[in-house]
């Protein structure tokens, strides 16, 4: 058993999306991953991390439902601070920014149409850093 | 240390919670788990995992919930792929397609009233796949 | 590598959150934590474990949004068992009772304005648990 820890970088967007699971194969496949489970997660406090199908569709209907059930408007968050981004903190906290996968004979185990994305939520474009973390078995 | 991989399959109805922690449960008797986690991850982008009070009651209200958050209706997803089923990817993502258990002394240390829940958001029946890994400690 | 679990206990007023960053943090030192992960699993139906910039505005914005997709009212569970916290059952199932942080050089790799936070939901006071574990390697 053996621990491996990474960290990736990526420039966002305001609210930009960012299919990932390439960047976490590539990771895998540099240490040998065999047996075991990637951790990914997001630092910050206005991200998160999920699965989605990654499409064009889905990809303006995640955000609309954010829309509804957390709008940008005015929150206490926002009075204090002024940054205007209450409510890229509070879809933060409902999507998380952990997620943990399967690994086996060195592959992913999500689904064909199951892509692992970062959801930068902020009102600003962020260089955002998303550790990558493997636990188990490598070639090495 | 040791990691342990093992799938289990579920036939699922439309919008369909199972109650997967007795299945979990048995595969960390089956490995002779000790003292580690497990992570249990859906695959597919239409169903997650949670946990709940399994009982009646909360068995309509999660999913009246969702109702309400992530209405069936006309998504762009849908617009592209005709499948209907655009709330239930953005339910998927939501929710979450991974959840993470510790153990200890081979049991699980889950609240009594606190159950596994794998859920199938899709509309239409469907055979799913979960995976569930240990990671630690087993008597093998 | 090793596995460390450990309990820490919390007592929580209605509908309260607590930053638990520093209790996970002071567990990671005590066992000699290097690289790896830890496990914050809080036990029950009625709580979650997510991140949040922790400042007064969002420890109000966050209930505030749940209030609005999960409010107090009548749910089939309240009808059944009368405990009137359905509402609260809902927000630990979406929100999450798992949450996992990767830990190197001893060092949790949140960012500077993501603490780790445990929400009750109940509408009582409760004397609650949350599990912590670390799987990798110690000094030990």
């Amino acid at each position: 058993m053996d621990v491996k820890t990474q960290n990736i970088e990526l420039t966002c967007k305001p609210d930009e999306m960012h299919d990932i699971t390439g960047q976490v194969e590539r990771f895998l496949k540099e240490i040998g991953a065999r047996e075991g489970c990637v951790v990914i997660f997001a630092i910050g406090s206005t991200c998160g991390i999920t699965t989605i199908e990654y499409e064009p569709g889905l990809s303006r209907d995640f955000p609309d439902m954010l829309d509804r059930i957390a709008p940008p408007g005015h929150y206490h968050h926002d009075a204090t601070w002024g940054d205007g981004n209450g409510h890229s903190h509070l879809r933060s906290s409902l999507v998380g920014t952990s997620f943990i996968a399967p690994v086996l004979d060195g592959k992913l185990l999500n689904g064909t149409w199951q892509q692992i994305i970062f959801c930068s939520f902020d009102v600003r474009s962020r260089q955002r850093k998303v550790v990558l973390q493997f636990l188990g078995e490598t070639t090495g």
